[in-house]
């Protein structure tokens, strides 16, 4: 029986209610079951169980290797807070700022180890190739973070520069997620390929519509504006933005956030009127459209058949939410 | 054909040489070459292979689990020296002081994926179980490393926790590469258990020896006297010393390495005359006299006979060093 999308968020969500740790020491193991309870949309697991499906595999034995990708995730996410100074994640203090870098560390590392452990459970025939696919995409998502963290240093980052980057950090997991759910429902290699195809592509626009969202979110939904602006932050909309400017222009790009003499509205307000003159909003609106259009034509190229993937389908367009 | 011990460590150094990474992002990777580069003893593969060979399994299908482990270990150094702001490792610059806070993070989270990347070339017959140690192994160090840091914050220390500290913190890495060497070698479980036992109390006597020779090694050596003193960090020695101490000379005991009117060397003299004084050094040795012989005699109770244990016996004698 296959289920809708929605059930498998929920069995998911009871699986990982299930999640247990030892008691001691404390500062070890409570992080992992506050990061781990903290809400998130369990994207990457999804993806996985609905693909595991799709393939005509069961969401029971792929469980194991859902739990895997969203602790590792989650992971990610707690050293991150300790590389970004993050004080705040899903609305709650991170893990760095409660208990403090020493204590995010060991305790992430604890987590990537729980995530290997769950691994560890998945079909033997199959466990060899799915930890090659899921060591390929930890490794990705490390490459991408220090990618992140060089541009930070970096005077001109170019767009290529920027989508491997996005594809590394962002995409890497979905797309690992997907191929772990179809090598686990035994997919032909072909369909493997395409599957991944498929979810570098969703990644791509998922986060394309992320860095755009800082600069054009609605406020109304209590998204904080302007963010990765005040920050500095290299997005698509900023190496857009310097790919197009002049001279002069980019001399505001890049000085405008580290100006003394602005408060934060008017800085937002100065690089978002150069976006505007030169028309990244449009851009970027028109590669996330692409981007998508791609992921979902993939999906008809799949051997198993069209109303197969009405799950996959579903789940892309309420990734990036809109429209169609 | 079996090997010997320095045969061994040949060829495992050999193996570590073909060690490869991408070359980029450079920051990511260049430190994972450079601390496996660094030198140390590889006791914890070195133990694998021996024991992988004990049990009539090849050195070579136990490699990729020898490479696994030490990589582990080599991630732990270096995520340990952000949380303990060490500066050296080995005599050269720690990744930490070299690259900073953030390099050495995401590149130990990278090594500790590169650890599981080698694990996932073990034969697929035993993996899962392989795995399954390797987990436990790597969250209990994990977890005595976090005792480790909570009794910075803590009064008193008892004997009993010290030792548990330490059972996870050094002797775990010990006793799990020697049960994954047996298990790869299809050995019994009783004989498992038994060479479990066997690395556990050898790491204990290990962990006990380091500990006595930061108060009484030998400088000639090269060996710098006193550093835990300075750094008022629980020993062995410590915890002994407190356990046989009045409260007058607890007082001592904990407040010296805080003194702004002593010089280093006056502090070292002052807390190493209670040490003679409460007979620590005496204690300690006798500790490490009692683990050692508990190891050696659990070798003789193994279903594989006596000669097949001599390059075991022989890598304990080379560890703990001295007389026998």
């Amino acid at each position: 029986m296959r289920h809708t999308n929605s059930e498998i968020l929920e069995l998911f969500e009871g699986a990982l209610g299930q999640l247990q740790t030892p008691e001691e020491p404390e500062y070890l193991y409570a992080p992992i079951i506050y990061s781990m309870s903290g809400g998130g949309k369990r994207l990457r697991p999804v993806l996985l169980l609905i693909t595991a499906e799709a393939f005509g595999g069961s969401v029971e034995e792929a469980m194991p290797a859902a739990m895997a990708v969203e602790i590792f995730h989650n992971f990610t996410l707690l050293h991150d807070d300790i590389m970004d100074n993050a004080d705040v994640r899903r609305g709650k203090p991170s893990v760095f700022a409660r208990w403090g870098g020493n204590v995010a560390l060991l305790s992430g590392d604890a987590m990537l180890i729980t995530a290997y452990k769950h691994l560890a459970r998945v079909a033997a025939p199959v466990l060899p190739r799915v930890m090659q696919l899921f060591g390929d995409m930890a490794l990705e998502v490390c490459e991408g973070q220090q990618y992140d963290m060089d541009f930070e240093h970096k005077a001109e980052v170019s767009v290529e520069e920027y989508m491997l980057m996005i594809e590394r950090k962002t995409s890497a997991l979905l797309s690992g997620s997907a191929m772990i759910g179809a090598t686990m429902a035994g997919a032909a290699d072909e369909d493997i390929k395409k599957i991944y195809r498929f979810a570098t592509e969703l990644g791509l626009a998922f986060q394309l519509q992320d860095d755009m969202l800082d600069s054009y979110g609605d406020e109304a939904l209590g998204k904080k504006i302007g963010g990765d602006i005040l920050e500095g932050k290299q997005t698509y909309l900023m190496v857009q933005a310097m790919n197009r400017a002049t001279e002069a222009q980019r001399e505001v790009l890049r000085t405008t956030h580290l100006r003394d003499d602005l408060t934060a509205e008017q800085k937002i307000a100065t690089v978002k009127a150069l976006y505007d003159e030169l028309a990244v909003k449009h851009a970027t609106e028109q590669q996330i459209e692409i981007r998508f259009d791609r992921a979902l034509a993939l999906l008809e190229t799949l051997s198993i058949g069209v109303e197969r993937t009405a799950n996959l389908r579903e789940f892309a367009r309420n990734l990036i939410g809109r429209r169609r």
